[in-house]
């Protein structure tokens, strides 16, 4: 019963092939050319060893093993396939191979289970198309209506609605990739720390028992266009003099936030964008990640008094759009037991840790026992070509994963 | 000898036509479609006069009328029309019309000069495609090589020789676009304010005396890409967060500098720009505007030496790329002297006044005598689609820019 090292390499190399921008890191965005030749691949494996493949409405990707009980509840392993733009090849594929190696050891070690196992691959997780982050996870969870599908649009205006339609999926029937808690037994991910703590600490294997929540909102800031030489200072309504100023703080806050909470601006667009024309409208986002909502909250108000004072007495007007707001998330304490006992008797170096970023395991904790495993991410890098994680590192983890999968499904014959 | 306001009406409505973004204001860029279609109608409208046409190598569009001195030094009316993305219909194109207008009058009543007299409707003064300001006069200037061609490129990566090659023009003869001193009497030039004195004081014309100076200088800050999550604050190297700090900093210098002093950040853009990705380089611009050059270098020193101290001790470095140098202007005394005593003589309500934009007559006024009229904009807005100024008021501008044409080219016979 042992996981293939070679097996594991070549999936991930496989994997590294879909992207839209080779030599310049993987991005790989949903219902997209990429998306579709990589649900190809991992099709074409699973069926290979003979277990049934299906998709839901909502585009996640499935592999059943049935288990004793036809209809009892399924134990849940995978990861999503999507990236960033411009990413690395590991952030969500690490833990889909996973999955599909520990379907691999199970079907060719002819391994019977009390419960059914599904090996999932999710899409929409980074929201790099239609920023809705964490999709794939929350239909599982019902928390996706069509109302959504036809707002979430990506840069081209393209609802994701009509991607999918496109794509050859129903969003027309999206309810139906909800999940009956009764009928999940367990969800188990495997994924890059993307950090650098088990690097630094020479360690293994990370078990989360905690994910940060995330408040992530969008600031639109208003202002009037005006000529860069003719309109003195006194006269201006400029918005990115005021994002500047609110902007600047925010670093701050974070660090007096504490609790390591941390909080970042990655996107920032100014119109019209010329260099002689005060701008007229400023939009950027803010991300917000704390283990305690309370800081979290907290940062928030301070950036809205700051968008207050700043903008008081001018005529720059602001709005705020929330765009993803999660709650910190404690996971099974049983399933950190059945890691740690493992890792203990394996001789892994491992810790308990905490989850800087959002995942799958997040939402899928609100209908079921979920379980996180990090792997190490060298230098701590990620959504980065550089991303990288050694193979057998992701091997180490996998088994973690497969024990506590095999653990949870219940063997009735080996 | 009069001006005709139904033409200039019909002039200005007919050149609105020719843009890009119909119904979202005047945007025409330079070596486009919509710069060819009103080329084409200046054309037409010149050569109806029986006057003869011709294009310079750089590519600017003159109408000459021929002097009793048949090579003796022309006196050059004009202004540009390019504008920049979604600009007004007046920025340029009134002074274009003005141009067209007086050569019309000088037709249709037969007035012959001493010496010729060239309108011109020059390109590329704002710099909206390819990034050179004031291009058209700098060329005429002898101030554009090859090589600035070949560097200047449009957001699509084509390089204005390229462009200017497709276009129809030969740019391995930009030198030949250089007017010699001795064969220009005088640069005359009519523009909308871009700003709120003359409409705030009732006036109809300024007569400018003083062009302010412009530093416009590019910063780039690279830092590194990280994930949004699990990079704690003090690990960040975050070029948006060193940026804001010096930007947030930059309304307060423009005071502290005085003097009529503005500054403004135009254009910032953000890279790779995901909500849940550290930035990894941010671009943007600063255009600092003053009529006292010491102003102008002290603020960018400042900025320097901000973006030296917000760097200092991270990993994020910067670099500044000048793009736009230019020292404040005095115009010609006689000049305004002309125009000055003109106005008194017909009741025209003027001032002398500053400007606070660049525009073609400051850069002529390196080779020859120049002057600028102002016509009053609505409500000060320029640079977009609001911008207004109303026909009777350029014709009024008109009227004072015939009767200086006429006195520096000397009547001989009417």
């Amino acid at each position: 019963m042992k996981t293939n090292l070679e097996r594991i390499k070549q999936d991930l190399e496989e994997l590294t092939k879909f992207t839209a921008t080779p030599g310049e890191g993987m991005t790989r965005l949903s219902l997209t050319e990429e998306d579709q030749k990589t649900r190809g691949y991992l099709t074409r494996e699973m069926r290979s060893l003979g277990i049934q493949v299906y998709e839901d409405a909502a585009g996640n990707l499935f592999g059943r093993i049935e288990g004793e009980l036809k209809d009892g509840p399924v134990v849940m392993v995978g990861s999503h396939f999507d990236s960033v733009r411009n990413g690395g090849n590991f952030d969500g594929p690490a833990g889909v191979v996973a999955g599909l190696e520990i379907a691999r050891v199970i079907m060719e070690n002819n391994i019977k289970t009390r419960y059914p196992v599904e090996v999932v691959a999710m899409i929409e997780e980074e929201g790099g198309r239609f920023g809705q982050g964490l999709y794939g996870s929350k239909a599982m969870a019902g928390k996706v209506t069509k109302e959504q599908l036809m707002q979430n649009r990506d840069e081209n205006g393209i609802s994701m609605f009509e991607a999918m339609k496109d794509f050859g999926l129903n969003p027309e029937r999206i309810e139906t990739a909800r999940r009956d808690k009764n009928k999940i037994k367990a969800f188990l991910e495997l994924h890059i720390e993307q950090g650098p703590v088990l690097e630094k600490n020479g360690e293994e294997v990370g078990i989360v028992h905690y994910i940060v929540g995330i408040h992530e909102f969008r600031v639109k800031l208003k202002g009037r266009p005006d000529h860069a030489g003719t309109t003195p200072m006194d006269m201006r309504a400029d918005p990115l003099d005021a994002a500047s100023k609110v902007i600047s703080r925010i670093s701050g806050l974070a660090r007096e936030a504490g609790q390591g909470t941390v909080v970042t601006v990655g996107i920032l667009n100014v119109k019209p964008g010329a260099a002689n024309i005060v701008p007229s409208e400023v939009v950027f986002t803010v991300d917000i990640r704390s283990k305690d909502s309370s800081c979290i909250d907290w940062v928030g108000r301070q950036i809205q008094m700051s968008l207050e004072t700043v903008t008081a007495g001018t005529k720059v007007r602001y709005e705020m759009e929330d765009l993803l707001k999660v709650e910190p998330v404690e996971l099974s304490q049983g399933i950190r037991d059945i890691m740690g006992k493992y890792c203990e008797k394996k001789g892994i170096a491992w810790r308990e840790m905490l989850s800087g970023a959002g995942h799958d395991a997040m939402v899928m904790a609100g209908i079921t026992d979920a379980g996180l495993v990090f792997v190490p991410s060298k230098g701590g890098r990620s959504h980065c070509p550089e991303e990288w994680t050694d193979y057998r590192e992701i091997q180490k983890g996998i088994e973690v994963l497969l024990h506590t999968v095999l653990d949870i499904a219940e063997i009735i014959d080996n």
